[in-house]
């Protein structure tokens, strides 16, 4: 995606060879022009096959989430990554480790929100190790839910996450595929048009 | 907001004489098409006042937000709860005690996500004894933003937060103001046409 790709270099802050900064569109700052953008791009992606539901994990996820489920007419669910008092039981819950805050979430979406035969399409802002999508793919297992894709913001395709996922057998669409960020560049994965 | 209010009438869940659940369409499910007619709504409540940026607090804020942002044409901050890697110097902090949860989170925005001078406008899904709100105008006023307004999805008008801010001179939007909980009801304020 074009647009997303030239945020990304104009915007984007290589802080390691493995950390990308993007938090003036996306993970702290939100462009919600932008995000709209990713929404429909998801729709032309996934033109031709019914999807029933979002299902996203709070808190980068959920903008492009809602963005995405406003296009397709389709609602969203984002897992929590922590209990409250108002969502306590009947959860179905996953563990997800996060490398870039170094602690463990229990990730959890209620049952009433999650149905068998629901055809579900995952959202994430990064792909890395795929840590957070295999914790929702688990969720919409326990579920019974039908996966359709996995939509990615951003991949880190210098990672394991997108080649774990689709050994599982899921579609990942990456609207980003960065190849590297070393030398403090971002260089994109060449794609075929 | 009457479709709003028909949809807290319709799906809410009276947990308490305090609590009320609205987990269908706002902070586990969201629906993106309501959250659409509610950023519609902030606007039309904003009409003739410059707004340059829409403040929020993940993770729940943020749908609602992105909406008001799209229809505004002005971009998202949202504030984090805690700090990531990526997101540790630089900060304005602020503390909020949040009852629903029962634990005390440092919400932060950085530096560089608010200026002095800059029109915000400060939006949360709801609002009881005020400490969110109160915790983003701290912050506001740490980065010597204007607080154009404070937007507000729910409000739970039988406790403390609204007037708090009124008496600190802050316009409050609510979209949906409850006077009572009781006897497992949702009522809602009368509001002059």
């Amino acid at each position: 995606m074009e647009l997303l790709k030239e945020k990304i270099r104009t915007e984007g802050k290589v802080l390691s060879n493995a950390v990308l900064k993007v938090d003036t569109f996306l993970n702290h700052g939100i462009d919600p022009v932008l995000m709209k953008a990713i929404g429909e791009e998801f729709a032309r992606l996934l033109e031709g096959k019914e999807v029933t539901k979002i299902v996203t994990l709070e808190s980068s996820g959920i903008a492009p989430a809602v963005m995405t489920g406003l296009v397709l007419g389709v609602p969203v669910v984002f897992a929590r990554k922590k209990k409250s008092l108002t969502l306590q039981d009947n959860l179905y819950t996953s563990s997800v480790y996060s490398f870039t805050k170094q602690e463990e979430n229990a990730i959890s979406v209620a049952y009433s929100h999650l149905s068998k035969g629901e055809k579900i399409f995952i959202i994430d802002d990064f792909l890395a190790n795929g840590q957070a999508a295999l914790g929702l793919v688990d969720i919409a297992k326990q579920a019974e839910a039908e996966i359709v894709g996995i939509g990615i913001v951003i991949e880190k395709a210098f990672q394991d996450g997108a080649k774990l996922l689709k050994e599982q057998g899921y579609d990942v669409y990456s609207l980003a595929r960065i190849a590297s960020l070393e030398n403090g560049q971002v260089t994109f994965v060449e794609e075929n048009k």
